[in-house]
């Protein structure tokens, strides 16, 4: 039975599950309206408007039930109807939600698609639901299953329609998938930022600003620690910082186009009487910029990198952590250049990327090079130049990348970077894109050898991508325990007792001497609770000092990652934690 | 008569010379409309309604005329009148604005003032004007004068009435008085950060986005490293920093009261359908984070600071250069302390405003303590020891100060911190106020030794207050000679012709690796042309290469500010410029 699961195609065996989940749960509520059901990645869910409010303790009970029609290895069975007879039905049984999917699929004029779940012997229909497919042959061939939780869904994801409950499920082949899955989730959940950003007092949210991140001093540390190592990037990689307005009258965003495609993410401001907008993005203000001096070919590239704060008004329904959010900042930056210099600055952009990823994070990652889409903006003959400029300098980098062709922007094509975390979960983060538009729409120009006025390239290019999510990523991925250089506090002092709180002072001191982040636990708690408040806090090192350090002018050195103590000098502390201070030398 | 001239009294020769201008220019345009005249800081400006634009030639003429009716004697004589009669004659000889005046003053019931020149001899009116005084007894009493420019003005400052012409002059007891401004006025010119900023480099402006400045690539580095020197005081000082969101509900500004008192200021944002501000000020915000962690007396004080962009719809015709704003950022901070840590606490704040002005830029300043005003909150017991908080901080920090009675904020005392720059000009900037309110209106708590909830005291304090025009007042204080650790170019490298270009490419590697701030010209200029484009720049040291320093290793430092040439290695240049390059410690 177990080797025939494994066979069965997983998404197939889940939408199978969300319908045993379905039938389970009009068994419990026979009043019960469906909505979808369909399968997403690891699992599945299905949408109800139920006469109350379901509470964990209901997951059990459906899932026994669940478990038993399991048992019944009930048939899936395909059955089509005319609408007008699909609508009759789905009315009658007071389906409404099926209803009025029925009236849309409707307009094709197709027959509608129903699957029945009949029993064995008597051959009866023990459910029927509107479905296109695919599924199993029969529920037997449904794989351990667990259902994971209960949340609230508008009916087609819109707010002025009715909420619905929704039950997420997971299935799986095996037993041990499930099981290494549910583990997964778990060690997810004990990662989550919007917990650990709490736990560890890294960051706040607050009702008052929907999707704005309150930073704490200790995430305010990190947040600093990130634009202070790219700053120094972007020195020795000869980048450009501005600071920009963030309210810009509505003519920019008419040339730039975002007033025709963009208007409604953007938060619009009065000013002067007239529209404004909040900017969502730092692109039309660097092509101000540019145009601020005249630039010969000589000037090129220019490179702008901004840590402008910028603003998208998305749906409040929508946001979440610091991964959904409504004012953050980017770390992107337009570099300008003539054609012959799109190759090496595609490069020196690729080599930025690996620098960021591998050298500083060790992250792993894919690359992925999108060509041109169906509706794309530029001469078939720029769109090739780019392309090549783009695989050629991949392949100059010997870097493997993926080809997801017409998944480019209208623009141009470009490069996405997904990194993979602990846990193995992708996030796209940095991109490289060609862009020959904005520089028409903004009329840059650049004298040429020739004397004559060109049009530049912009490289738009994005390393941690928004530094709210990639922050949300870090703590994600080192759960917590971020490196050394990051760590809002490097060193907790840990006096034994009252008495050593002195001597503890004084190796504060001489730390913060030099630039270490240091606290003290001078709480009347006992050693093994400072401890586990330290642990809990992360700190890479704490220093207990006691009787003995403080004869021998020595700190007991604890090591979080290795859980190892040493005692050692000052002095040598410092000198084994050195190389670990700085990052990207 | 030039002592005559010395004992009259300023401000009346200044507006008796703004009746004389408005007789002058009543004599070139005998249909023109006069608005108001009044002595103001260095002169005084007289508007006018006119039947064309004036240009600058006309000012020459005007005062040639001015200086014949300085030589009559003419006197200047009250005469007073109903307003009906008053309002009559106005409006017979087509002085509509004055006529609108007297329509205003008539409410009061009382006579309206005028002021005639009676001519010397026949007694006859050469001029006559609404006003109230006071002047001096004839016009021969009015000193050495100069019309100094011609702007547009509102009637009454609002843009919905008509523009006028506005004179603007000066006047002073002595020729050698009149001398010396007009000398600082051509200087404070020629220092003018909005004319200095764009000629470095360091800003621009755009009407896309008006109040806000551009920070060009060299201005970003000044405000960065403003705020990068600010954050290592902050550590030393034991300040936690924070990032705040930008846009809030409105219920936060009905809290801190800002949405009553501040509404018009604050730029209006939709969000979520429900009405929101971009923020104003970091307070309320700060109020906020306060409550996001239990507080006992213990974790007082605490310190709360912010580098947030806020943003103040100020009038469109009030924005100026990077002193008058809407958008800017402010060293504001938050110190939340007891009743008895106040003392200590704003003693701390007047160390670190000292620290700032005396020992990292040099700057004379006069402090100002300001006490109860007639509308004030919170109770007398409150602002008695509030009060005597700020003066005994003052007397023990031994600070000389001005008492300023009843110019205190609504919520509480302040001392204010105005600094004298190069031209002896004065500019508000540093600020250390007490406030009760804030904290009651926000349910501020902390535990206090008495196991009790408290509320605290908060201690709103600036330093360099808007970073913006901190910024325009150093570049106006040095004349764009910032100091070495400020300057965007540290060191230019002018190779004397093209064949050195390779040693200053070294040269430039070797300052870069030390973290100098470095530029090359390697263009095809002169040496000459080369040092005069250098000095434009305002670097602090141009190191000259050629034949004799690449053969001995060394470089030709030139000193900006003494014009001093000296040859060394780059060995000595960084020895000698070590203790410049770091600020602070």
């Amino acid at each position: 039975m177990s080797k025939n699961k494994e066979k069965v195609d997983l998404e197939a065996m889940r939408h199978s599950c969300s319908h045993v989940l379905a039938q389970a749960v009009l068994d419990m509520f026979p009043e019960a309206k469906l909505a979808i059901g369909p399968c997403i990645d690891d699992g599945f869910y299905y949408d109800f408007d139920l006469p109350r409010t379901l509470i964990p303790e209901d997951l059990p009970l459906l899932e026994k039930r669940m478990k038993q029609i399991v048992k019944q290895n009930q048939k899936f069975v395909e059955k089509k109807e005319p609408a007008d007879k699909a609508l009759e039905f789905l009315e009658m049984t007071g389906q409404k939600y099926k209803a009025e999917l029925v009236k849309e699929f409707a307009k094709d004029g197709k027959e509608i698609s129903f699957y029945e779940n009949v029993m064995h012997g008597d051959g009866k229909a023990a459910f029927v639901d509107l479905c296109e497919g695919k599924h199993v042959e029969h529920t037997g061939q449904i794989g351990p299953f667990k259902l994971l939780k209960i949340s609230g869904a508008y009916w087609k994801g819109d707010e002025k329609n009715p909420m619905l409950q929704r039950i997420y499920g997971t299935c799986w082949h095996t037993r041990e998938e499930l099981d290494a899955y549910l583990k997964q989730l778990a060690e997810a959940k004990k990662r989550d930022h919007r917990k650990l950003g709490v736990q560890l007092d890294l960051i706040r949210f607050h009702d008052i600003s929907p999707g704005s991140v309150f930073f704490l001093p200790k995430g305010t540390i990190v947040f600093n620690k990130l634009i202070e190592f790219l700053r120094k990037e972007y020195v020795k990689r000869e980048y450009d910082e501005v600071i920009t307005p963030l309210v810009y009258d509505k003519s920019l965003w008419e040339t730039s186009g975002h007033w025709e495609h963009y208007k409604d993410n953007m938060f619009q401001v009065d000013m002067d009487g007239k529209e404004a907008s909040l900017k969502p993005m730092n692109c039309p203000s660097h092509m101000l910029m540019y145009k601020m001096h005249l630039k010969s070919y000589r000037d090129l590239p220019v490179r702008i990198a901004d840590f402008a704060m910028l603003h998208r008004n998305e749906l409040r329904g929508a946001l979440g952590g610091m991964t959904r959010v409504r004012k953050f900042c980017m770390d992107d930056a337009h570099c300008f250049v003539t054609p012959e210099q799109i190759e090496d600055e595609i490069l020196a952009c690729i080599d930025f990327v690996q620098f960021v990823y591998k050298e500083v994070f060790d992250f792993e990652y894919d690359v992925v090079l999108s060509t041109k889409p169906e509706k794309a903006m530029g001469t078939d003959e720029q769109w090739d130049n780019a392309e090549k400029a783009l695989a050629s300098a991949l392949k100059k980098g010997k870097i493997d990348y993926e080809l997801n062709p017409g998944d480019g922007a209208f623009y141009g094509p470009k490069i996405d970077f997904k990194i993979r975390d602990s846990l193995k979960r992708e996030w796209q983060c940095a991109t490289v894109q060609i862009d020959f538009q904005m520089p028409e729409r903004f009329g840059l120009e650049y004298e040429g050898k020739d004397g004559k006025s060109h049009t530049p390239i912009v490289i738009h290019r994005a390393i941690l991508g928004s530094l709210e999510r990639f922050m949300a990523i870090l703590i994600e991925h080192y759960a917590g325990a971020l490196p050394l250089w990051l760590s809002p506090v490097q060193a907790k002092i840990l006096p034994v007792s009252e008495k050593f709180n002195d001597y503890a002072e004084k190796v504060a001191k001489e730390l913060k001497a030099k630039d270490i982040r240091v606290e003290i636990d001078a709480s009347n708690e006992t050693l093994g609770k400072k401890i586990r408040n330290a642990e809990m806090q992360k700190s890479p090192y704490m220093l207990v000092v006691g009787e003995k350090e403080v004869a021998d002018k020595t700190v007991a050195v604890r090591d979080y990652a290795t859980k190892e103590q040493e005692v050692m000098t000052l002095q040598d502390f410092l000198k084994g934690i050195e190389a670990d201070l700085v990052v990207g030398q």
